[in-house]
């Protein structure tokens, strides 16, 4: 994520690449060659006062850390999303971080995807009515490398994440019931790492919208990501793209190209947006369009669906969720 | 759904309509005048040696009653599904119509429609690996009228009971867990009359397949009936039709014909394959393809989904359950 | 054709199948034998004054004969297309057709699809302003044997005399210019016979409207059949149907279900549908859609087109083409 | 086109903008304020050795000119296509152009696009055996200020140019033939000055491929931008894009989103990536993909399509085509 964001700000009319910093050299030093800024320590960057901003996209377990010593050294901040790990953590460190002098933008991808935008400003010009449910699908191509699952934080805070932010926001109001139930049907060492591969959930809105997410590790046929919101005149769906606009016609029927197979190909507009986003946030022309509540609210819901799983029961979520 | 299959009767090469039963003489008199055969009552039509097989079509609550008449007269039976609205009163039946001399076809019509039979032969032949997790959207295009829900036996019973018999046809084992939450957004009478209209359901199935059901009773655009089987290799989907393939491009975009807007349109192919798959069943060369057992095992689930909404929690299917 | 024809006459409600004439006497008494209809001669069944209508589905080179034979009958006539492979013999027994006491209707099964329909309709309803261009795709699945080729009248009379129609039938107008281009890329054994299997034609109306059509013999992927009509606001098709609604994901990419292979599969509907326009004639509702006149105008524009592939140049096409 | 351009330059890694010349200066000021690059005439711009290559997109009747001037001063070239609306005085610039020591490159943005290069890269691979016909629809989205139509060049080699240059590099042989109509449907201001706004033209090539060229200078619905091959084992065709994934179910059906409207849409990532061709160019990695030649050859269609056009004749196209 760091080698994708830094490449966008190098490509951007609005930035300075200034420096870049990874506790790997040698990663920080190939990324600094290609994109012709040096390499310095992060309290380095951080003690220079001509650098306006930081964007943090260091492994998750750290963005808390790095985003507090930011703020502290009176930087903007672009995290990465999620916050942290930890929910009670964040709420710990929130008042520190919205004390902050300059503004702190957690970035969820999905809410620039232009696509997603789009089914949006449909959704908020009424043309569907009121809304009544959400479906998410949210399936990756081929589960990560083994190694990467203990550390992920479990696929509800790893990868659902995106889902229970992307909910919150299209229905714009807070979710006061979840049920969660997964299996392991990808790969059986990840059951063994105490995770799981396959999810399903339903959340209730207090005007009682339904959502429906649906995750899964593992495709066969490239990165599935579908939202469709039913109202009461009608549906708008974000179906998926297509690598080109290819048809084959043969004896086997007529064959589209395959989706775009990696989230960096498929939301690529996305993090240009953000990071367009964070520039007008600089520029004092909006706040940021998330934040640390985000994060927290998003996080919560992801602890929610564990305990959901855990106890295969359904959970009640309190009146003052998603606050610190 | 008298008249859909009489017409279809009178239409197939294979059977001759000998005869209409209805206790609304009116609507019996005035099939059987467009169609060339006699009213007669439905003790006559059993007592009638000549006449092979009865079609119960009546309201849903004399099925059973029915069913057990024309079974005890030798007659073969076609039922409307479901064959009954409570679970323990077929179960106690079920001896009695399993040892009839002459088959009895329990109508699920899903199960005879070109496009979902399709979708099964390839998932069968392989085509995406093994089954992971299975999504069903049922969605109609308009509530039915208010006196009609008391006596429907509820949104479960009513409407979700296709879905219930569609999953379990395509996974092909039973179901052990079910968690039903639901709605009443389309009509506040439907809530007021004790039901709902919305429904969102996660079933897991023996062997860990996952199955999301979404219903509702109003989309505001036609009859939303889509299946999706996620494989370890690939999905596979039944899309909407659309009535016509004709296209419109505007300045607002391209714009696909509507759907079709009623189950009778959408499933009158699968109308005429059950009738003809009958035709088959009397012929002997094939037995029914559903029987009583598949309509208990329909009717256990909804009932189940009735507990999981009352309860608010996830249920557990017996070890027998399906089964007398 | 005659098959097809005979069986959808069994299987309406609106006719019965009094008798089936065909020189090949297994055929007439395969077919009989199936529907149930006696073999007789068709002087025998012109001679039965009890029998009102006859449909010819002969060999196209007797049609006119045929007809006017069942005219002088008095019998009402459902003809297959073209009546006719000659246009100057078709223009001399106008008038006695005309002057038949019972309707004579020529089926080009096109306008009865519901698709072309469909399109017809939103064009009429003025959803694309005025009329600019049109584009035919007309390809076949497999070129048809090669001892069809000699007695099929050539690619234009026997292929594009549907096209030909359905562009006059959408256009409204008649044309005043055509150009014809072909190649003979499918088999060269078509060639030696003096035919082509692929061709592109421009033609103009009246009122400078454009239509182009396109020909093959082979398409290797079923039966391409497509209409485009180009308007001031925007654009109306009918897009190839699909024969079921089943995608299928995969690691080649999304795949729909294969065209429906046949002319008996993809216009079955039509089929269907100009049998019961012709009930609706024989019932006084309505007088024949297509007649001679409209068979003459397709076979006039197929001359015009075999004339200019030979010249190479554009054929002007008189005042009072398609006129007697 | 100089200031699409002049940004795709100022925004990408491989290049660096130094000048930006204009007959007009207040355009010129602008962009260059724009992009940070001084303004400079162009004399002094081919004076300046630390220049290597200029890009050309002045009015198109001024290309040939520019190009010689830059050859002359060493400068690598790239020029908007076409290279002259004169192909005489094309092809006696062709010996002075081609001796040049450094490389030019005439950009025909089709040939970059990434879809355009999926359906070419497809037929490469043997996917739809041998190439039989070929149809292209190119239809702006609305015709160009009438200002524009007399220095166009004339629909032929202003619009259908592209359309020439892209049959040709799909097809890989000459075209040995060529019939073309137009009509004046759009605006009747447009035939008042010797302009056609609509077009159908037919093509045929040295090994007996057809191809149907269709072109209107008015939609209603966005720029249409389509191109399909025939072949002898199926077919491929890049299809319209949609703005975005977004899908909208109502009453009235369901509804992709709008067409990208215009050419810098529609062709964004064409653009960029024949910019990136030509620092491949510069690179030394490979030799211009289309050079003034492929200009020649385009230019001499759109010549002959103008001679068919006036003489209402197909035009038999030399054995020395496209040559000088």
């Amino acid at each position: 994520m760091g080698g994708l964001h830094a490449r966008n700000i190098a490509a951007s009319p609005r930035f300075r690449l200034t420096a870049v910093a990874d506790h790997n050299q040698e990663l920080a030093g190939d990324l600094a060659g290609e994109l012709g800024a040096p390499v310095r320590s992060y309290e380095e960057i951080l003690a220079d006062a001509s650098i306006e901003a930081v964007v943090v996209a260091s492994s998750t377990s750290s963005h808390l850390e790095n985003v507090l010593l930011a703020v502290g050294s009176g930087k903007a901040v672009f995290c990465e999303k999620p916050l942290s790990l930890d929910a009670d953590t964040l709420a710990g460190a929130l008042p520190d971080i919205e004390r902050a002098s300059r503004p702190v933008f957690i970035a969820f991808n999905r809410r620039f995807d232009p696509h997603l935008r789009d089914l949006k400003r449909q959704f908020d010009e009424g043309r569907i009515g009121a809304l009544e449910t959400v479906h998410i699908i949210n399936h990756d191509p081929a589960a990560p490398r083994l190694e990467f699952i203990p550390r992920s934080g479990g696929l509800f805070k790893d990868f659902t994440i995106h889902d229970f932010d992307t909910a919150s926001w299209l229905i714009g109001e807070e979710f006061v019931e979840l049920f969660a139930t997964g299996s392991c049907l990808v790969d059986p060492e990840i059951e063994a790492l105490g995770d799981i591969d396959t999810a399903k959930l339903i959340l209730r809105s207090a005007g009682n919208i339904l959502c429906v997410i649906s995750n899964s590790r593992r495709t066969g046929y490239g990165y599935d990501q579908r939202v469709e919101l039913f109202g009461s005149k009608g549906a708008l769906r974000v179906d998926n793209l297509a690598t080109t606009a290819v048809w084959r016609l043969g004896e086997e029927g007529t064959s589209a190209a395959p989706f775009p197979y990696s989230f960096a190909e498929r939301y690529a507009e996305g993090y240009r947006a953000e990071l367009n986003h964070f520039a007008d946030v600089l520029d004092g022309r909006t706040a940021p369009a998330t934040g640390p509540r985000d994060s927290l609210r998003a996080l919560r819901l992801a602890d929610a669906a564990e305990q959901s799983l855990k106890s295969g029961s359904p959970i009640i979520l309190g009146g003052t969720f998603g606050n610190a």
